[in-house]
């Protein structure tokens, strides 16, 4: 890493706390690093109580669009001198989201170059992993009424495996959601019940011959610490997201002009 | 927490890297929250190419002072609308680096709360082990020589329990710097050598009747990630300043009033 050259990575976080944390994490796991002094420049910025529950949000269509508070975040990472910034949530990127959020950033003149996770996990499997053709999918109840992952992978020449709506609410998202088990309601420790569910989902897909799983919700990867499930590659979207990140920052390709703070 | 009340903790990373994520989660961990949406807004700036090492700097008193990017940081941190700022970083501590820093922001208006680390660890101390009286030291040549924390447990009325430079020297800083086997070489594992360094210090300290150690580099921590060494109290100092970033962003006293963004 040349620390003159290299632009400075931007993370919106608390999307939860932990999956900034998480995001920061893997960037620094990943860097190519002798010294502290040759790591990469980052500002993580996690206002958990500006930002309204994503998934909520999609659901209802009722109360505040999260986009506009996620919107002046990504200006503040920008003042402060992000180039290159990730957001650590699947479920922002669903497009009654996301595009609000670039709407925004173009209104205000924006210069940042915001990367997608699910785009980059996509463009990981393609490049890493060629001869994966059958790719399913575990997510938030948000990320797949949205159908982020399955237009994405279908653009792709890829066979979606995603399930029925049935299965997807009462296995997957509640691995996530359950009030009392959820993986949100505790973070840092993994619930028997969760363990349950997860074997059930990837028994799922399993049986449906997937070559390999997105875990396309960042709380996920603290289920599935594992690479592989048997012959199924596991693929961690805040790992991909962390690789795309550092490509970026240290691509020696002329960067947006950081603004003057 | 109520998040409209509680300030925004700022965190000058990047010294190294790792500590300030450290500091993060400990945070997170100690803070009390039921949803994503109460845990405290927190920013974290790692900038680690712009820091050089303190201790290089404060054995050689050469090179540029690392104060100037530290406190240059902070000023970020407040543009950004931090206004609790802890440094992850004890050596950052010593007086010829941070006498500059606390100079460079008066000169600059700052209006941040910039906690030091050292002093809130001693506090920690008498605040919940009042039986501790005799306390000794784990730290970098820099922060040893600096006598931050030897001067600090006097005037406390503690009795410090520092040892010779010789195993200051041998033991000690090497188990931080060795160039092959110390921690700063090799993040994320702890070495057979480092482990060894490190039953010779506590064997040190034990020998000498010391009721707690402090653990005076975020280093350490990964060395020693247990709270009790026999009948030895180790203090962490990340956990402490964690503690009392905590304890100054949800304090109900007004606190410095954020500079527009």
């Amino acid at each position: 890493m040349n620390a003159q050259a290299d632009k400075v990575i931007g993370i919106v976080g608390g999307m939860g706390p932990q999956a900034g944390l998480t995001l920061f994490n893997r960037v620094l796991c990943h860097t190519g690093a002798a010294t502290d002094q040759q790591h990469l420049p980052v500002i993580l910025m996690s206002f958990p109580g500006r930002i309204a529950d994503r998934t909520a949000f999609l659901e209802a269509r009722a109360g505040s669009n999260p986009a506009f508070a996620i919107a002046r975040i990504i200006g503040s990472l920008e003042n402060a001198g992000a180039q290159v910034v990730g957001m650590a949530c699947n479920t922002a990127h669903a497009p009654p989201i996301y595009d609000v959020i670039t709407a925004e950033l173009e209104k205000a003149g924006s210069r940042v170059k915001l990367l997608h996770m699910p785009r980059e996990t996509c463009r990981y499997i393609g490049e890493n992993h060629p001869h994966v053709r059958r790719v399913g999918l575990m997510a938030t109840n948000g990320t797949y009424k949205a159908e982020v992952y399955a237009d994405l992978l279908r653009a792709g020449g890829y066979e979606a495996v995603i399930p029925g709506y049935a299965f997807q609410d009462a296995v997957i998202h509640r691995m996530i959601y359950d009030p009392h088990f959820g993986v949100k309601a505790n973070p840092g420790a993994v619930a028997r019940q969760v363990r349950q569910l997860a074997d059930q989902a990837l028994a799922y897909f399993h049986e449906r011959g997937a070559h390999a799983v997105i875990l396309g919700c960042t709380e996920l990867a603290m289920v599935f610490p594992e690479r592989r499930a048997g012959r199924m590659l596991l693929v961690d979207t805040t790992e991909t997201l962390a690789r795309a990140l550092i490509r970026e920052a240290t691509c020696p390709c002329p960067g947006p002009v950081p603004h003057p703070a």
